[in-house]
């Protein structure tokens, strides 16, 4: 009887009992998620040629962590680099045995008297995450998942970890991942390096590898052409931080995540100028950076303390000065927030554009905005930003901005139109779609920015945890090649509630919302990004290094090689692997 | 076939469906709820000796609507009033048809060469509304009253509407209660007046009063002795009359109201200082009359616009000006409201007197609130306020106030504590309990308040809608007899969703939250409880006056008869008539 009584008290704890002894939020080590597909079993790990194995991988693949991998290569691994480029690889150990405190260590890359120090290497036990799939007609990750259920998951290899010592279990598979960045001033010349794994109840393995350092040089992130806009989410950090919102403490946890972005060339500070403009999409929704009161006289009083310390914050101390977008004058819900005095309440103004509450309530901020960034000097870099919304609604918008400053810069993340592009000082249009050649030309001449976005809704490319990690570079080079000045992604740090564990939403294919995760830890899609938008700052500079030679031949090839990476010139390799289009690309860069 | 899906129509449009056509917020004419209890018949109505009657009746009786009603006086009334008393008198009108466009009409009321105007005089249909009754078990009306269905309801005379032309319905009663407003100035004797009914298809009925003037003068309400403190709620007048919070609409519609308050000697102005005071107990909820702001960098900053407008406009505009009542520090939710800068949104504080975060919210503010106070020229007549909370609490909050500023006033509404009650400028203690004598006549000696208060609790005295009338009086009349200095209740317009149709509330025995009604529209029980309050100021009077002729015997006679407005002194009397005792307490006044 007793016992029984113990067993029914197991069985009625079921997970929900389990996960409460998990950490909340964490920042540092954490367990995974269980992987419960079917894996290679014990007769298949027993055939290992050793106990503990040791390989070099593929960028391009996200090993799986219960199967054996596909890994023979033990000797040096050729790498080819630009002075000031990241390159990276992957690595894989793999064992049958239960690894206790696994490390990597990088030597210090040597040729000759020429030395990559160790710093400028980083290396990274990779991760797995919880993902899901495309939807179920295979055309893309839009749509509501509230039931995890109805969609297939699984548990993918995306996060690089911070953690610097793991456990590594019998009959798992554990990837690492190296990125090198070699110094801008590196001698050119083939550096050689080791990576070792070491442990403590296994022999210390090592695997060569060489960079060769070719003499042309990569831009700082600073200085790139590529116009990169992935809107940040403060409101996310403060959460999973748990800590003040714009405190100390904040912008102590947002700094390293804001520096990946400005070394990955991020140009747009993502600044919220009203209450939830995407209608609280995400899980953190983004609340109002300016506080607006309306006053029992009718006037409005206007408090910048939170916009002005976002934005310094990012210029400043970040480096991200180019851009504040400022979302959003259209928002999905018409609904305007302030703090009424004469309730002393927030009130939401429900208004469309066109109405006289809309104007009055956007044309008397604006005229204060101005007035204010004016002030603070950054009146040219700021932009009052729209969303998609039917035409006579972005006209209206327009006017009341124009009205209020003629001069202020307007962006939308919308359809290409026609009738307003003239107005919109940036202006990214989705995949697919392509600018005029004449009014990309006019634009140009304007010093307008056209770029292209993806989000949900392309099932290729894109960057979801579950896509292919070639796909991310190959999105980047898609915009130099569809003839873009850049490219956007709406969100890049918008986390799930649990993100290191489980990278699925109420909405959309899991890790649409985010490539970056806490910690902050790189994903294998930032990486393969980062690596896509080097490309294409190599293509900048070599196309004006060979327009300036006229080298008219070798512009050709490299310009034939770019138009595969377009949804035409990609059907005309007959849907060539992502993986060796990216491979092909990153040759030729560095041949040329 | 047809036929038959209109009268489905027909059948599926309940009551929700016709009461759309019924205008939400009256503020004119109105059509009342329909009386469903058993009333008189044809046959009764029939046996009327005219086809319409029109009688005086008493302000003792709230006559049924659908009853003929038991009057039959129609020779003089007659009335006595001290100069500058208003006095009160009931007629009723009954008929068995119906009376197109009755209306009420007052000759001045002439005693020789001296007139009062009719001006003075003011008359109005007593209009019903729906009520319901006590717990079943006859201790009170407190408790939560979500069910209707759980209560016996029905249609009482209270209101006196302000609507000057009625549509008199056969078979039914129609009451009028008139009220003169005898002038300070006037000249004693006795004045004779005529109330008039007529309408377009009936004959005009007269009905004449006299009212003997004494040689005795009530002083102004601004001078009355008496501490009556009826808690307005400006939050229910804006949702009623459907005008913005604190606009000049709002105050529009407020004035009137406010000076009936005034008229009665009110004089306490009700503010709230924080969110939802008494946790959002009536139907209009209180807001903050103050903002606060915590900083991004953890200063406050306060804002006293609402506030100032408000008190500004009681004392000024309204000549309620002896004390703020600022409720409160400690509310029944110990949640405290501020706007958070950072976070854009209005955020609540969870602390306890005695918290550190409760010492730090309270205590910031309230070194400002005094600053400012000093500079309005009000300090003095401020009191921070407190809502019943456990001995230690109270002793906290206190230690807060004082630490604040030393010479702040402090209000309670709550029990009598013998460890705080020296610290407390007003405190006004539950009927029923009394001040130790001692205690009293030190507070008299250090200019502190003492006043007694009646809610829910009471059985009787009350109220309610379905109180007696006389109870309101009574009550005034008790707190005099219990030696308090003055009355207060919680209420006087914290109307339900309804207030002129409906009186019940999903909390309490109906009329509990308001006798004054939108219009605004005084009613039998506001009128009875100034009549209470008259005789109160009367007894001030009179006992100064026989204290300083040494008129002992009339001294005791006085004192003899308002002791039995206690609970003793009407047990004593066998409980007598409420109604009878007030009559010969008003009799009594005019003699002396």
């Amino acid at each position: 009887m007793k016992k029984m009584l113990i067993l029914s008290v197991l069985l009625a704890c079921g997970p929900a009992c389990f996960s409460q002894q998990v950490e909340k939020f964490p920042l540092g080590d954490y367990e995974e998620l269980t992987d419960t597909k079917p894996h290679d079993g014990v007769e298949v790990w027993n055939k290992m040629k050793a106990p503990v194995q040791f390989c070099w991988g593929t960028t391009d693949v996200r090993y799986k962590k219960l199967d054996v991998p596909d890994a023979k290569q033990t000797g040096t691994l050729r790498l080819k680099a630009w002075k000031g480029e990241r390159v990276n690889a992957q690595a894989v150990l793999w064992t049958q045995k239960d690894l206790e405190g696994a490390e990597m260590t990088v030597s210090e890359l040597k040729n000759g008297s020429s030395v990559i120090p160790a710093s400028a290497v980083r290396t990274h036990f990779v991760r797995y995450v919880m993902t899901d799939e495309l939807n179920k007609d295979g055309s893309g990750g839009c749509g509501v998942r509230e039931n995890k259920a109805e969609w297939d998951s699984s548990m993918v290899a995306d996060v690089l970890d911070i953690v610097r010592v793991r456990e590594v279990k019998a009959r798992t598979t554990q990837p690492v991942w190296l990125n090198v960045w070699v110094p801008a001033e590196a001698r050119p010349g083939k550096y050689k390096g080791t990576l070792t794994v070491s442990g403590k109840n296994f022999e210390a393995m090592k695997l060569p590898f060489e960079i060769e350092v070719v003499n042309r040089t990569l831009p700082a992130p600073k200085d790139w052409v590529f116009h990169l806009d992935l809107w940040q989410n403060p409101y996310a950090v403060a959460r999973y931080y748990q800590v003040p919102l714009w405190s100390k403490a904040h912008f102590d946890a947002m700094r390293p995540i804001m520096k990946m972005l400005a070394d990955a060339g991020q140009r747009s500070i993502t600044a919220s100028i009203m209450e939830k403009p995407w209608a609280g999409q995400t899980e953190d929704p983004y609340h109002s950076m300016i506080f607006r009161m309306k006053k029992l006289d009718g006037t409005w009083v206007y408090d910048y303390t939170v916009f002005d310390k976002w934005v310094e914050f990012m210029m400043n101390e970040v480096g991200i000065k180019d851009l504040i977008s400022c979302y959003t004058m259209i928002p999905w819900a018409l609904s305007f927030d302030y703090f009424d005095q004469a309730t002393n309440q927030v009130q939401f103004i429900k208004a469309a554009p066109g109405d006289k509450a809309y104007a009055e309530y956007w044309g008397t901020f604006l005229k204060d905005f101005a007035r204010h960034l004016r002030e603070k000097g950054w009146f040219e870099k700021t932009a009052i930003s729209m969303d998609e919304r039917p035409m006579e609604a972005m006209q209206e918008a327009i006017k009341v901005i124009k009205s209020a400053d003629p001069e202020f810069k307007i962006t939308l993340a919308g359809n290409y139109h026609e009738e307003i592009q003239g107005d919109l000082y940036y202006l990214s249009i989705p995949y697919g779609n392509q600018f005029p050649a004449e009014v990309k030309a006019e634009r140009e001449r304007k010093g307008q920015i056209s770029t292209v976005y993806t989000c949900c809704t392309e099932a290729f490319p894109n960057t979801f945890t579950f896509s292919a990690p070639a796909e991310a570079a190959w999105t980047a080079l898609h915009a130099v090649a569809g003839g873009y000045d850049g490219y956007l992604r709406w969100a890049v740090n918008s986390w799930p509630i649990d993100p290191l564990r489980d990278s699925r939403f109420r909405t959309w294919a899991a890790g649409d919302t985010y490539s970056i995760y806490p910690g902050p830890r790189s994903s294998i899609r930032f990486e393969r990004l980062v690596e896509g938008l080097q490309d294409c700052e190599k293509i900048y500079v070599l196309r004006k290094e060979l327009e300036a030679k006229g080298a008219t031949g070798k512009l050709k090839k490299l310009n034939a090689k770019l138009s595969e990476f377009t949804p035409e010139g990609w059907i005309k390799t007959n849907k060539k692997s992502p993986a060796l289009m990216v491979k092909e690309m990153n040759a030729l860069l560095n041949e040329m």
